[in-house]
């Protein structure tokens, strides 16, 4: 079986850190100046492992092996969040590095590869899984064209500024791959709380997004008298709390939902708003209860729209499908993980969303959770212990040689 | 009886307007240039009319009356709202003017005088009514020291470069005036639903504000499932809707509440709000009405604690206290428009605050309202018809001769 070296893997992922280090953890947006410089830095690892390295047109870095014969792609994103951490991506990336060098090094590999992937923009700073989806080619020209990040460069101009524009985009051959592996923190502490050193991704969620506007009438605060009033926040409020009360009447145990992002307009304490939005979140790994989940918000909104005296719209921002992870790839990371941890792994969903769910659409494809401190995610200080790192390096790399084996 | 010119007061009102000319309405924060400047062309036209104008340390415009030996203060505020109306406290300035004129030009009236004065900083630029507040000694150097505007500037350096700071402060002689009075348009439409041409402000409504903040935990909108979550703006919205359902039970017929303003942490579509803020605002001219507002939205915040998972705490801003108006005024203001528009006058409560509720602390005061077109406030498009204008000064300027008279 292959032998990982858990220092190096510790080391690697201290080193790529640097790459836009902030705080104890990382600022790294997708194309900027440390990006690329680490997108760099791992080509020049995967040759140094052995591979042919390439960054290709959207900024994927790939480590092609010439020798293997069976072949299996391992890998995540290497940007980061805005502040976000060190490992959120970047542990998934080393990993397949490590997971590449430990089956060069054993004779008793030969023949079976490991090629080691950094995809660009999982994180979204342009678009939606920019990388993955060029991968498996469905991410249209015309979308790059009009992509644009938050503060309006766009994505065009960031390619060529990062020196990737007019390079040909790397397409999935599926011919190529037995699947695709992918390791990331937890990203909660379902792990952490129950003692856990492993989760095997049985399916990532599905994330459906929704605008709700809110349009009233705009007045002064202290001479409109109330029944005069269609106060757009009022109504909204009124509506969130409606849609908590009724989503938790039709839940799944793992299905979550949530409001995070609440607009009023014009946000002035004497003034009745004129306007308010807000964005519906929910997901579930079961489409049926997605459905659902939309067919009551709908029901909600004509609720709200029957009773007035504001008008509410509805209106779609994007529906991602609940990916099954590959059984058979789920259970020789189970069989690993016992080997290593017994006892301590658990099958769960994903409730985040991953370039394994893109890859899945394609080809066999499978996740595994390693211990996320406290839970923490998507912030500077989100770590995992070096012992953890360790463990699921070793882990993933045996289940890779089971699956390679097994083909 | 005094005759007022309602050409020349439209024609004023539309000259003043051009300092800071927005669209159909007006630009002109306090202390900015064109605020300067519209002083000194108060100060000019106080002049011509035959009177000693000053513009003190804070702001404020008055026009001296050296020959009347029993006076009324009639005036507004002449600062706008960003991006305001051309009416909202010019109107009150200007028939201060016109009606200083109209009582110079009638040898009827010798003896009595109107001093017009133009307010500073009503509108909340750099602090709570500023100029009335200076004018009866309830504005501390400290506060003036301590003022900013929205931008940063500090209020002494905008004192300096409008060419006002060392100059002395003009401090209310209680002994020098009968009393004040304000005329304003009514930024509701009560008159303009009901027909009637004239409001007699029986009272300045108590506006009382609070802070209410909700602390939860930020998280992961994947990850964390529901019963792991505390949720700052799940539990602000419930709140939201229980503070609205629970004051509409314990309102009197002219109360009203507003929440204008809500803010999320981080308000990001993918993450938990782990913090959540609003602004809880009621009004009315009973202090016993205000007091039990209070005290249920103080049971209310308790009754959120007690439910969890959140913390929310409590924090008023600002109390400031109902004014009654004048009973003599509002008799005289009321004989005056039935004379002038016979059965088109209401008596009404002030639904927002005004210099008149500060000024009335110190001496008798009062308000008299004219109709607002659609009821707009507080936005360029405000307007008030010529007719109206006309009408509103004729029937002040003999409400202040019949209280002069009286006096």
């Amino acid at each position: 079986m292959p032998r990982t070296d858990g220092g190096r893997v510790v080391a690697d992922l201290r080193r790529l850190a640097e790459f836009g280090r902030y705080k104890t953890g990382v600022h790294r947006p997708t194309y900027s100046a440390d990006d690329v410089a680490s997108r760099q830095w791992l080509a020049d690892k995967f040759s140094e492992a052995g591979l042919d390295p390439v960054i290709d047109g959207i900024g994927n870095v790939i480590g092609h092996d010439p020798r293997a014969s069976r072949r299996l792609l391992v890998g995540s994103h290497s940007e980061t969040q805005p502040h976000g951490g060190w490992l959120d991506g970047a542990l998934g990336v080393v990993y397949g590095l490590e997971l590449a060098r430990a089956f060069a090094a054993d004779p008793a590999l030969a023949g079976l590869g490991i090629e080691p992937v950094a995809w660009a923009d999982e994180e979204g700073h342009y678009g939606n899984m920019l990388g993955s989806r060029s991968f498996i080619d469905t991410l249209a020209d015309s979308e790059i064209d009009a992509a644009t990040s938050r503060d309006g460069k766009t994505l065009r101009t960031a390619l060529t500024e990062a020196g990737y524009a007019g390079r040909p985009r790397e397409l999935l051959d599926p011919a190529r791959y037995v699947g695709y592996l992918e390791a990331h923190i937890e990203q909660g502490n379902t792990l952490e709380a129950t003692g856990r050193k492993i989760g095997i991704v049985e399916a990532i969620i599905g994330n459906w997004n929704y605008w709700v506007t809110v349009t009233g009438e705009q007045n002064h605060a202290g001479t409109t008298e109330m029944h005069r009033r269609r106060d757009a926040g009022a109504a909204m409020v009124r509506l969130a709390t409606r849609i908590d009360d009724c989503f938790a009447e039709i839940a799944a145990p793992r299905t979550v939902w949530t409001i995070g992002r609440m607009l009023l307009d014009p946000n002035a304490p004497s003034i009745v708003p004129g306007r308010a939005e807000m964005q519906v979140q929910f997901r579930d790994t079961d489409t049926g209860i997605l459905a659902l989940f939309e067919a009551r918000l709908n029901e909600l909104v004509a609720e709200a729209n029957a009773r007035g005296p504001c008008r509410v719209a509805i209106e779609p921002i994007s529906k991602s499908t609940p990916a099954a992870m590959d059984a058979g790839f789920q259970s020789a990371i189970e069989v690993a993980a016992e080997s290593h941890a017994a006892g301590l792994h658990l099958r769960m969903p994903s409730g985040a969303g991953h370039d394994a769910q893109i890859l899945s659409r394609r080809m066999r494809s499978a996740m595994m959770f390693i211990p996320s401190i406290n839970g923490v995610s998507h912030h500077w200080s989100e770590d995992t212990s070096d012992e953890d790192i360790a463990l699921g390096a070793q882990i993933l790399a045996d289940a890779a040689a089971a699956i390679l084996r097994a083909g």
